[in-house]
């Protein structure tokens, strides 16, 4: 299985966190986002992903490439695929928040704080990032005391922490205050002590830059 | 169970799909997303999904109100909880293909162009709003065209279309030019002869107005 990356995209990272708790081995092919203006949409990644994003999920079967683009249909896709161990909780309602948390992440915040956006935004673009960010995560937080335990929900890591943590990353670059979000502060903590969270980690990835 | 929804919003509308298609019954709950500067935003809306929109589906379980908030989440459940009819692919490719077209919608497009967002934009709202659904429509045909048979993905309606449709009438509202999308046109076509999408269509909801 081939992953097309960037370090520092979040949407790859979550994929990245993905395949370590899985225990799946791939190659890792780095798309430089900002070199050249971006090498996503360059001819030959677009004939690849015509969302000229990453992450792509690249691999053969039955002598047929096959790509799948999204981060949530490549985890989804891994854990149709791949089920044990679970990216997910095992209850049916735990497993609904968990996908609730993730998209607040995946839909609610990252599309409107990632480059291709602010770069169109004419409003102070820090300004227009924090916002969206805060009022996600605050939105997390309140939803996650509910549903958690030591993670996000309940005491296992699962995707929406795969989900809040590159985005926490994120909010940084921005300088948000990260005061406000004690209990999101508290399950990084925890992720931080976990191998796939420091394997998927952008300073871990071969294009890394310091 | 209770689905909290908007005529007009295209992600209630992919929920109602899904409970339309799986045939489950629910009391349907209107939330005026513009009166009074959006009934979502207030605190008895608040307190059930603190990210204040619509979709929301509530249920009592074992004693205890339960509710999943995003739309994405909520049709998971559903399939999980109620596999029969699917509203997934049968095969894990094509599954994983119908959650990517289904994300490039609810990810990549719909979150740029939803009042929330545009109204904090200080650019040209409808050129704001076209820049992104085309741009993602084109990128969702592309992969239709590799993908489908009569619909998205094969030759039965799934959540990507599910997706797809309430985008295309929310294109036409910022007047995009929809004859780029010949295939799409198809796809809607077909989608409409489907009981599951009259039911669904806004036209249709209790809160409907003309």
């Amino acid at each position: 299985m081939k992953l097309y990356s960037y370090w520092r995209s979040s949407s790859s990272w979550r994929v990245r966190w993905a395949l370590e708790t899985k225990g799946i081995e791939y190659d890792y092919e780095a798309v430089h986002l900002v070199e050249d203006g971006g090498h996503q949409h360059q001819d030959w990644y677009r004939e690849k992903n015509p969302m000229e994003q990453v992450p792509l999920l690249e691999f053969e079967q039955d002598g047929e490439v096959t790509r799948i683009g999204q981060s949530m249909a490549i985890i989804e896709y891994l854990e149709d695929t791949q089920p044990d161990p679970s990216v997910w909780p095992d209850e049916p309602t735990d497993r609904a928040h968990a996908r609730q948390l993730a998209e607040i992440v995946n839909s609610g915040i990252q599309p409107l704080q990632n480059p291709a956006t602010f770069k169109r935004v004419e409003n102070d673009k820090n300004k227009w990032c924090s916002h969206w960010i805060r009022q996600g995560l605050l939105a997390y937080q309140k939803l996650a005391r509910q549903f958690g335990g030591h993670f996000s929900v309940g005491d296992r890591a699962t995707t929406a922490d795969a989900c809040l943590i590159p985005q926490m990353y994120n909010a940084r670059r921005f300088d948000l205050d990260m005061s406000e979000f004690p209990v999101l502060l508290e399950i990084e903590d925890r992720c931080s002590e976990l191998r796939s969270f420091q394997k998927a980690h952008p300073s871990q990835q071969p294009d890394a830059q310091s």
